[in-house]
């Protein structure tokens, strides 16, 4: 068997965490079983560029129980699990090769190797392999049924590739999932990223002004978190309609000009630049701290503060002080990355669970479909949407009520 | 000036309630002045069927302050706040046809009243006008540029008319703007169903377990709406995702089946029919409570509990009991009708608010853009719906952000 | 028998209301039913002087039950239901003398018509009955065992009399048990405070800023239920202590200086005078809401807001709007009294059980050990307050812990 | 100067801890400002025992500032951070005497070595050094004004002494005021708890049945946090007042028994033993989630759960994992010791601020008005509890209103 991974001596490590990720990964189990049943992958060829972690762990093992073959390559040379990677190989023979903190032509290296393999399908957290397949290995393309995506970044280079017309196979965004979204956005986002500024700081928030700034589906669950600690929540938005439900849903809204002079914690999931700058620092009050939610480290302008700080110091692990000339402190958590992975552990299993049920029945959907798709990016079917929530809920010993004849009747008349 | 109303003498009560519901129709005043500014209606010949109450008057004259001749008639027989009409007759010269239970007959005469006008653009609720125009006055239909319609009900009539090719002017359907939707159903339903309940029976909800049947955007607010009044809340679902945020929201969630054990309160909000039936009467509690806000009365077996029932009273206003041969009562809230309409006074005037601005700006839309549209129900666009939100801020006094020009480049990079 | 009231005719309609608050009054029934079966009270004269309500009859018959003979006089000449005193007579034999609208020499002849009863137990609302026992009566005084009394205001009269050494029979005090506080200020004042605000105006409260002057029990019930309705919460203050479990509960607090800025309704129920005030009333928003919920009308300074105001209107029952020169438009509801008596029910039923179960074990409590108690105020025995909130919980078929004797030995070992 | 710490090279680190603990001691850093004013403690010797950590060492300092000289042992062999006494010999010469992980005999020398001293003021947290001081040092008495002391326990035992007669000078009991009660018990229990259930286990609470057994000020505290973060909140209680008012605050009551075939997180804070136990386990979901947060280890029955469990193993720090016969799981976290402080990092700052100006308030009135006091246990007086409250308002740059004359006079006239 191929593989390039650190050490192999870190397998028990590994399992321990697969172990654990797998008992809050009810879904993918519930998947897993039916799986190992009807093996509806049987023999099929997977490579899959996925963040090497346990909880990827649970999903590859899944698709193996279906009888798929697979092949599994990091998606970001810095997120592998060296442990994990170790386990798939001696425990499980999955050809792994990921090595947390390889460089740059390594991990390209690692993509090719695993589209040696010949895939039929393909998995894909950011398009790398995708791209890749389509730009260096024409030639295997025909062999390809479909493939699927995990993200946002992902799906725009995918989608903008299917309006060129170069995109040579069906894709499944993932992504957009109503499953997905509601952990991954709300409740993943809602919870994890005020456990990153608890641990970052270890601050009571009970009493304290927490400035929201966007109020999409994750600055939604971050301001009901914040809400549900005891904060009094203010909200900036640039679009009217979401600014008005922030105040509907019992949240001060106003402009940053003016949140600044309130805030003592502000958090930005905007995804634009520089929503908090310059001007902002110079009014905020001394011990706020700033946090980013958003997906790149440009929503607070660090470069602004770096230059408007007459002293600059690291009190405290993910936490960096701002003095400023007049006394006044800021604080910058988490570098201004994401501060629910740097600070605190990203997203729990529960929202990977939901996340990757979605990729294992769109696997098995494409196996099953390919054909009548187009070469476009497509949404996850809304079958297997209430599918994956029905399975949750399953999951959970929960059970809800079903439509009677009758009422089936009743909602077509019309 | 032609009109048929119930009694003029009513006017200056009816003048009361008018002014009433504008202090809280702040966005219908902020565009009344811009029209009263710009007249861009100006001699356009506008025909409305509507519901007439204090709410519709200040829509109605706000369109006659953007320079249109406007006729009114009732949108249903029992709706009309005769004060009202009486008042719109006498201070605002608004010819205006209904009187408050008045038979089928009259109805009808009054929509061919409102038509003899030639209109330009018709306005519904209920899309009773439109289809009289269509059936009945073919040579009217060369003058119309366009129709704007309220409900869900009468969108669904139109559309049917437009799928068929029978529609022959361009409807705005109002019943889908984001603003119309977050107040009417998030927070209109959610606090007026609270409000009819405890006026039905001055109960006090803190530490009550209340059933929602339906998690749509009105079973989120009524839920939404019960917790905050202490009550810990149950949702029943057939919808395994609606299921699944219910849940994730905090909610415990099962099947009617099970909730009939725990719930002290049942509300239905489905949109289906017999939600709770015959073999949910028999098992629960004594003392519980049923009331419906969905649209219709069926959504409560309400055959199946008189016919259970070994006795009926009526033991306050908008209650009656049913008890049964083992013992135990239920009390049935508003016959089972929208316990909110019924109970309560319905949506505040700030909802209305925001449907009614929906309605004006709307026909203004219609006036300037008939040309370009297809004979189909098309929505409210965006930016209508963004402006009304606007508005709503600006009528609060609260600020929001705006995009800088290096925002707005950054959005579009990709 | 004895009695005056204004129409025996009304007693079915009486008896009807008796019967639909006794379906909220489990506890109360709990108590009747052992009552019934143990007659604590066997031949017990008993004179009471309370509000002749729905739920005040369901106590006198559960007192009635338990073998005592009872007579009734209204504790106000407005708060009598005078269908109920109907069916007390016609029904139940209970001596009762109340009119709606007495007099007030009709209202303290009443009083003395009980007390010529020689009640060995006397039960009061305000102290009015025991001040006329002690002032006229003093024969009597020596059959006399003990007395209970309700509100705060009598148990300051009594208490000042036992100061004096002029007090003549202990009184247990049922204002102060937990189970009365718990139900009747936070979620009794909490509920029917925001209800009553509401009905008077049709409101829709989400997404407004509120006011709460007083965080007091009361204070933490209202905010509460209007943070659960959507409102942003603001609390007043002039205790540091209780300004700072608001801000840490997750208002905001600030002066009401600061507060008129913001506030789109205001709620007064703090206890003190001129807790809003001219200097208020002039930089208030336009259309702000003013209630009260304290005991007294003199929270808001109803006589600066007649003076400051140059128009004066009555738009909707229980609301009155002041015009001011500059335009604005200030609303006051209930006209500053109770808004939740005035323009909602008050206290539902369920908060009159537990009062009432309170008075119903005092009274069971007195007759017992009224050796032992000295002539004085004292609080209901912490026993009687836990075997209420024991028959609630029963009442509503929840079962909770006890502790094991190796737990009680535990507890004990320190 | 003598002392006794494990290595001066930590001082820098030390001093780096001190001043981050600072931004978030509001409160004190105001009465350190007054303190270096006023001078209230001029040349007044201070023996502290407590936890050296670096929010006791800004109470120190604080102290030191008011012309204290003070000399500060660990309170706890374990609780020592060895910086932080780096930080106070280098930096601030307060003679320290803790070496984390020193063994008994040292402790107890050390506490000897501040007694040395001849203090006339002793601050305390668990009575070592008080009893210490009684038992031992009986000539030192004569010198002793006064004492503090932080913890339950330690009043526990201080009142022993007192009822005894053998208590020798009056003690302060910090434990027993409401700003300490309040950040304490509700709001730093209730957030740290979660936070340590968070940090164990990267679970997501949203959707989770959360089981908190207790309802004193640390249950209402962990309830609400639980249910700010999506859960659904069953309480178990032995006290029916208690338990109905978790009822009435929205949450499930149940007995234990029925609890455990709910729940999927269960937290343990009632002050008793075995509150969960062998039967229990037994019937609990595979999967759940065991945390305690009461004082001592035993409220969870951990003997049984070993002795019941087939399979022990430790999935992830702080978590062990019981696998019974029957296949399901159980997760202990912290090994049942108090998972906020095992877990997570225990009490935020801002909740030592407030409990650490409590000690310093009430040291200053121990040196005024020690003459007045009786060799007893007193509570903090309300005036100084007020004033920290004031004092945390002020710092967080909030105003509250303050009676008028007229109103005192209003609020006397009773």
């Amino acid at each position: 068997m191929q593989y390039e991974i650190k050490d192999i001596q870190l397998a028990d490590k590994g399992q321990q965490r697969i172990d654990w990720a797998r008992q809050s990964m009810g879904v993918l189990e519930l998947i897993r079983k039916r799986f190992s049943k009807e093996r509806p992958l049987d023999s099929i060829r997977i490579s899959a560029c996925l963040h090497v972690t346990a909880e990827t762990a649970n999903l590859v093992l899944a698709l193996k129980e279906a009888g798929a073959h697979i092949r599994l390559a990091a998606a970001n040379p810095l997120s592998t699990q060296d442990d994990v990677a170790a386990a798939l190989i001696r425990f499980h023979e999955i050809p792994t090769f990921a090595i947390k903190g390889e460089d740059n032509a390594t991990y390209l290296r690692h993509i090719q190797s695993i589209l040696d393999w010949h895939p039929q399908i393909v998995m894909d957290d950011g398009a790398d392999l995708i791209c890749a397949l389509h730009a260096d290995r024409d030639l295997l393309i025909s062999d390809v049924r479909g493939g699927t995506e995990e993200t946002a970044t992902g799906i725009s280079r995918l989608r903008s590739m299917a309006q060129n017309g170069v995109l040579r196979f069906p894709i499944v965004s993932v992504n957009d999932a109503d499953t997905k979204r509601l952990f991954d956005n709300r409740f993943g986002t809602g919870q994890s990223t005020l456990d990153g500024i608890i641990r970052a700081t270890n601050h009571l928030l009970a009493g304290l002004d927490v400035v929201v700034a966007g109020y999409g589906w994750c600055g939604k669950g971050i301001a009901d978190r914040a809400k549900g600690l005891g904060a009094n929540v203010i909200v900036t938005e640039v679009d009217p309609v979401r600014a008005l439900e922030a105040l509907m849903d019992g949240h001060r809204v106003m402009s940053m000009d003016e949140a600044v002079k309130h805030g003592n914690v502000f958090i930005t999931v905007t995804g634009n630049k520089t929503v908090i700058g310059r001007e902002h620092f110079k009014r905020m009050k001394t011990g706020a701290l700033l946090a980013n939610a958003g997906h790149f480290d440009v929503e607070i302008d660090i470069p602004s503060l770096e230059s408007e700080a007459v002293r600059v110091s690291s009190p405290r692990e993910s936490v960096k002080e701002f003095q400023f000339a007049d006394g006044r402190r800021l604080f910058l958590l988490a570098d201004g990355r994401l501060v629910n992975l740097v600070a605190a552990e990203g997203h729990p299993a529960q929202v990977m669970d939901m996340s990757f049920a979605n990729q294992a029945l769109s696997v098995e959907y494409l196996k099953n479909y390919y054909m009548q798709l187009d070469r476009n990016v497509s949404a996850v079917p809304p079958a297997i949407d209430k599918e994956i929530a029905r399975l949750k809920l399953e999951s959970m010993g929960i059970q809800i009520d079903s439509l009677s004849r009758e009422q089936e009747d009743y909602l077509n008349h019309w």
